[in-house]
């Protein structure tokens, strides 16, 4: 039998600011055989994340940077195409992260295994999966919303601030997100339920555009973005606001250091809190948060939307994209069709 | 009887960065009769705050500002000279927020009669006073010490900073202090009991050396100064670290809106919180707290220190050396003797 061929994306170069499709190798390599307790698992759908940023830098953060050649990590949804592992079988699917490349090798460790309809089963890498869980317990732990309070959300048309917006609106809270197009602005508030929303891009004067849409001003900032955004958010809290660090793109493509305005004196008037967040501590929950948002998705009472780039020698384009504001929320790309 | 003299120090003019004296002037007025239920205070003691300089902006904040023409605010120890009240005889020796002047008319709200032996008067101003009770709820409240964790105190030698590690040495941390001269060193290192401390102006590298004294990392940071000081400290925080922010006298004067570097993905990296802390939020614990201070001071466990100034005229002076570094331990003014 003809070995299959296996497309991958590697890392060629590490970027300076933007990242460009310069910075990837498309490169093809033979599939080996499988040895015992091993799976080979074909990719449908994967995932492309902003924190692989992160990861192109030479520099050790929460996790070690990539290696020059190394194939780019991602979540996948895949499919067992060939098993020599005992609790795997042929036509599985499973969902991991195995990286940007049409087949992955795994000996099953970190797989979970999926039973959802096929139309969604997408869902795995994002509202059921890892920005599912990072809206679930980025705003459950920290936000710890309470029924009539303002929540804030930059980013909120993205795959993480969509969802915390609509279980925000589950609590009770006033929801009101901040996005970069008129047509993510009518995605929140027509398709997410969000109360209110406005493009920081056309607005005037961001400090009022917030003032205007939390006339209450806000007791929660769930922050994707960082940046000038944020630093007109502060202005605007409340007595007791939490402000959740999930994110700072605006940012994340900066090779000097960004500055900006000093402003701690505003927790300090507001005796406000501001808290860094990673779902990777909350592991131990992740089966009971999955399970709720299941029920939550399955019934309906949340929606998850997703931008899908089609083919895998376009992931490096979906990638770059996230940095643009090119989705409206989960960013994926469908490698092969079930 | 001719009636008693009252000099007191008013807000002349608003400053524009650092104060001055001629932001201020001295005035006399006549004491008045006393009407019922009104006792008249002589101060002993005045303390001077940093907290001041905000208020003598018109911006509100979490107080109102001053008002041009209006006595200045401050912590007093005073004797009762004269009582229309049945609460208060002549004699007793009371504390409260009475002002910078000679003589204070007061209904009695909010003094605290003090039983301490006359030399330790002045701690009510200090240790068991407002800034105890800050370093005590801010410590216990956000910083959360645990036995063997590490805790950097930037202006460590201040009022608020030269409690909170001791405080924090009895809980078992790690102390480090940072400051401004090498007798404030020696001041942390020898009565305080910190385990080590720094003259960060005479550091070639704050960030080095705060690596060098604090070699596992901080755990805790009870940031009184803001600034440069506080983006060194970021770069090294641990995990789960949690960062108080206090104070911020290093912008406190700052008339245009200072920059600093963008480093909230320090907190996103380490999990990291940071909250602003004011007093007043836990009034309905003093008394528990007062306790356990006067305890700790009176058996030795905590060591008060004080700059003291002579004479009310020398008020201004005093509370401009704050913005200096020019003190020690807690700033007051001596007005006059019991």
């Amino acid at each position: 039998m003809t070995p299959l061929v296996n497309r991958q994306w590697r890392l060629k170069q590490r970027p300076t600011g933007n990242p460009s499709v310069e910075n990837f190798e498309f490169s093809q390599v033979s599939v080996p055989e499988l040895q015992i307790n091993e799976i080979l698992v074909k990719t449908i759908f994967l995932s492309v994340d902003p924190y692989m940023r992160g990861r192109m830098r030479n520099v050790r953060s929460y996790v070690k940077p990539l290696e020059i050649n190394e194939v780019l990590e991602g979540g996948v949804v895949g499919q067992v195409v060939h098993s020599r592992h005992l609790k795997f079988k042929e036509g599985d699917i499973v969902s991991g992260r195995l990286g940007w490349q049409d087949y992955a090798i795994s000996n099953g460790e970190g797989l979970r295994k999926l039973s959802y309809p096929k139309n969604q089963l997408s869902m795995a890498l994002g509202v059921l999966g890892m920005t599912g869980l990072t809206a679930y317990f980025a705003l459950k732990k920290i936000g710890q919303p309470k029924k009539g309070e303002t929540i804030l959300i930059s980013g909120a048309a993205g795959a993480v601030g969509s969802v915390v917006g609509q279980l925000a609106k589950l609590v009770g809270c006033q929801v009101v997100g901040i996005a970069g197009s008129d047509i993510k602005i009518k995605f929140l508030k027509e398709e997410c339920g969000f109360d209110a929303a406005f493009n920081y891009k056309t607005a005037d004067n961001i400090r009022k555009s917030i003032k205007d849409h939390c006339p209450q001003g806000v007791d929660i900032y769930f922050d994707n973005v960082g940046g000038e955004i944020s630093d007109a958010v502060i202005t605007q809290i409340n007595l007791k606001a939490r402000i959740i660090i999930c994110g700072q793109i605006s940012i994340a493509n900066r090779e000097k250091t960004e500055f900006g305005p000093r402003n701690l004196l505003y927790l300090l008037v507001k005796r406000a809190r501001m808290e860094g967040f990673l779902v990777h501590d909350y592991q131990d929950e992740y089966e009971q948060a999955l399970n709720e948002l299941e029920d939550l998705v399955m019934s309906g009472k949340i929606k998850s939307k997703e931008s899908m780039i089609q083919g895998l020698e376009n992931a490096p384009k979906a990638f770059i994209g996230l940095f643009s504001g090119d989705n409206i929320g989960k960013q994926l790309v469908q490698v092969s069709s079930i």
